[in-house]
C-alpha cells in the first residue's frame, strides 16, 4: 500500500500507519491506546506533565476512513525512543500491539535521522546487477535441492544449474548443517563448482548459502561462505530475528549480498486485518535488514498471496527510503518456466524469478533445462 | 491443547501435530503436501527412491477429525534433518507452511534423542524459587516505567517495590538504551537499589534487565547486567530471534533465570485456524528456548487472550518435555492488584502475577503499594 500523503514531521519523529478494523470514533480511542502501549505503557492519567508526555508519547498525527469499519490512522514516535537498534524500532513499531487483533501495520515513514543508521541493501539492485553482469533483463535464480543429497550431488546440480546459464545458484533454505551435506563442505564445493562452469562459459553465476543458523554460528557460517568464493547469503530472518540478516549484511568483512527468505514469517502476512502489510514486511522492514533480493512466495504457486499483494511487494522493495537502495523482488514457490512470459509482464525487468524444482520437470539434464528458461526469458524480457 | 495420545516413535524421529481448516479428504492431501513442504520441497514425482525418499521426507502417523472441517493431523520428521539447531527446528517445524493459511501448528512431541541437545528453563520453578527464597504461593513481579525516567528515577522505583517485598522487578521491555537511561547505568543503579532494600528488609528480591538487542548487543548486555548484579534477563524472543533467548539462557558465564515478554509475537496467536497454539509459542517454545518464566497478557486486561488461551499457556508451560524443567507462567497486561484472588484460584500457587501500572494506580507510596499486594497475594494464596 503505497503513502497516502508524505507527513512533513521534523526529523527527530518518524511515523507509522496502522490500519484499524473499527469504526472512525473507535479508532480514534484505539490510536489513543496505541501511543501509549507502543511508547510509555502506562495509565495516562498517572504520567506527569512534561517531556515524557509531551514527546516520548507516540502522537496521531493522521485519521482517515477508508471504508465503513477501516480506518487508518498515521501514529508519530519519538526517534530517541529508539536509538540505533532494529529490535527497538520494531518494538516501537509493533510489539505490543501485535498482540491485539484488528491492528494492522500497513508502512513505516521514517527519516533521515532514523535512516541513517542503518546500511540498508549493501548491493541494491544496481549493484546486484553489475556483480552478476546482466542488465536488461529480469535475472533468474534457482534452488539446490532436495536435502538429503550429499555435497557432491549438491555441487554437481549446482555446476550444471551455472553451466546452463542461472546467474543466483542458492541453497535450499533446508540445508543448514545436516550429516548429509555438512557446511563448510557443501559450501566449498558448491562455490566451487559454479567458479568451474563460469570459467568454461565465462559466465558470472554466483552460488549462495545458507546461513541461517544459532546465534553466533550465522555470523560464523558466513565468514566460512565468504572464504569459500559464495557470492552470496541466504538468510531467514523469520527464524534468526531481522537483525541478525542486518548485522550479516553490514558486516565488511562479509560484503556479499543478502537474499531474504520467508520462512515462518507467514502468520505476519495471513490475516487482512492483523499482522503486517506485504509492503511494510517485505519491502520495507526486509531493506533496513539489508535484502538485496526478497524472496517470497508468487501469487498461483503453490502459496497463497495474491496479485495484489505481490505488486505491494515490489512496490515495497522499491519505495523510497532516504539513502537506502531498492531490493529485488524475488518471486518464488512453485513456479515454473511456463511462467516466464507472464512474471515478465507482471515484474518487468527488476525482479528474480526464482525456479526450483520446476527445473528438473524437464529431464535430467539441467544444464540443458537451463538454458532453455534463459531462451525462454531473453525472448519475453 | 494438551496431547491427544503419544505416539511410539522411534528415537529418530519427532512428531508435530497440525490443526487443519479442511474436510477430512482434503486434510489428507494437505498433511501430504505437508510432509513434502517442509523437509525436502520437491515434486514427489522426481524424488529418488531410497533414504530421502524412506526416511527424510515427513510421514504423516495420524488423522483425526475434530469436527467437521477442522482435522488434527500428526506428522513426524527425522531427528537428522534438524540437528542441532533451534532456528532450523523451527523451520522444518513451521517454516514454509507458515505462509499457507489454514494450519495451525498445535503441539510438539520430542524424544529425548532431540531434548538433550537443549538446556532448557536452567532454573525452572523450583530453581526460581529456590534462587527468590519463595514458598507455597504465587511470585509476585512488576516493571519499571515510564519509559522517559531517569537512571536515577527508575532506580528509586526499583529499590521502593523491593522494600515493599515484590520478589521479581523487572526493566519494562521498551527500556533498551536511550539516552534518558543508558543501559549500563540504568542496570547498575538498580541492581545496586534492590540490594540495598534487600539488605534493609532480609529479603531476596530481584532486579530484571532488559536485554533485548540487536545481535551481539543482547550478551554483552547480559555480560554488563550479570556484572552489575541483576539477578535476571528480560528477552523479547520475537524482537532477537529465539535462539538469542536459548543462547543467553545456556551461557554459564551468565546462569540467570530468563523471562520471555510476547512482544512482536501476536501475530502468531491472533487467528484461530493459522500460526502457533498458545501451547505451543508460549508453553513448549518458550521452554525450548530457555525460558524461566513467559510473560503473557492476561485475559480480563488491556489485551484479547481468553481464559481458555492462558490455560493452554500454563498447561504448555508444564507440560511433560523429557529433561526440561517446567516454566512459570507469568500473565500480565493490564493486572490490578483487585484480579489477584481470581488469579490465584484460576492458576494456583505455580505463577508469577507480573503488575505494572496497576501498582501506580493507590498513590505515590510505591513500598506501601507493594505491600498491599504482598498482604493480599498472602490472604488468597
Amino acid at each position: 500500500m503505497p503513502a497516502k500523503s508524505s507527513l512533513n514531521l521534523s526529523g527527530n519523529r518518524f511515523a507509522v500507519a496502522y490500519r484499524l478494523s473499527d469504526s472512525l470514533e473507535a479508532a480514534w480511542a484505539r490510536a489513543q491506546d496505541i501511543c501509549f502501549e507502543q511508547t510509555v505503557e502506562f495509565p495516562e492519567e498517572l504520567l506527569p506533565a512534561g517531556e515524557i508526555r509531551d514527546h516520548l508519547v507516540g502522537r496521531v498525527e493522521a485519521l482517515e476512513e477508508l471504508e465503513p469499519g477501516q480506518v487508518e490512522v498515521v501514529v508519530s514516535y519519538a526517534v530517541e525512543i529508539v536509538g540505533a537498534d532494529l529490535t527497538q524500532l520494531l518494538n516501537v513499531v509493533f510489539g505490543n500491539i501485535s498482540l491485539k487483533p484488528g491492528v494492522r501495520l500497513e508502512r513505516l515513514e521514517l527519516p533521515e535521522s532514523l535512516l541513517q543508521r542503518y546500511r540498508g541493501p549493501r548491493f541494491g539492485r544496481e549493484g546486484l546487477r553489475d556483480w552478476l553482469g546482466a542488465s536488461g533483463r529480469p535475472l533468474l535464480a534457482t534452488a539446490l535441492k532436495p536435502v538429503g543429497l550429499t555435497s557432491h550431488e549438491l555441487a554437481e546440480q549446482a555446476y550444471q544449474f551455472a553451466l546452463g546459464g542461472i546467474d543466483i545458484i542458492k541453497d535450499d533454505h533446508g540445508l543448514t548443517d545436516q550429516p548429509f551435506a555438512p557446511f563448510r563442505e557443501r559450501v566449498e564445493r558448491c562455490a566451487e563448482a559454479v567458479r568451474r562452469a563460469n570459467r568454461e562459459t565465462g559466465g558470472r553465476s554466483i552460488y549462495v548459502a545458507n546461513v541461517t543458523a544459532p546465534g553466533e554460528e550465522a555470523l560464523e557460517r558466513a565468514l566460512l561462505a565468504k572464504a569459500a568464493g559464495a557470492g552470496g547469503l541466504l538468510v531467514c530472518p523469520g527464524l534468526t530475528g531481522f537483525d541478525t540478516m542486518r548485522r550479516l549484511a553490514e558486516d565488511d568483512r562479509i560484503a556479499l549480498p543478502v537474499m531474504s527468505h520467508p520462512a515462518f514469517l507467514g502468520s505476519w502476512v495471513t490475516s487482512p486485518t492483523s499482522g503486517i502489510s506485504h509492503h511494510a514486511l517485505f519491502g520495507q522492514i526486509m531493506r533496513l535488514a539489508g535484502a538485496d533480493a526478497v524472496i517470497y512466495p508468487n501469487w498461483g504457486g503453490r502459496f497463497s498471496f495474491s496479485r495484489d499483494e505481490c505488486r505491494q511487494i515490489a512496490e515495497g522493495c522499491e519505495a523510497p527510503m532516504g539513502h537506502l537502495k531498492p531490493a529485488f523482488p524475488t518471486p518464488a514457490g512453485g513456479m515454473t518456466p511456463e511462467r516466464i512470459p507472464e512474471m515478465s509482464v507482471f515484474y518487468g525487468q527488476d525482479a528474480i524469478f526464482l525456479i526450483g524444482g520446476g527445473l528438473h520437470r524437464d529431464g535430467p539434464d539441467l544444464a540443458q533445462n537451463s538454458r532453455r528458461l534463459v531462451d525462454l526469458l531473453l525472448q519475453y524480457r
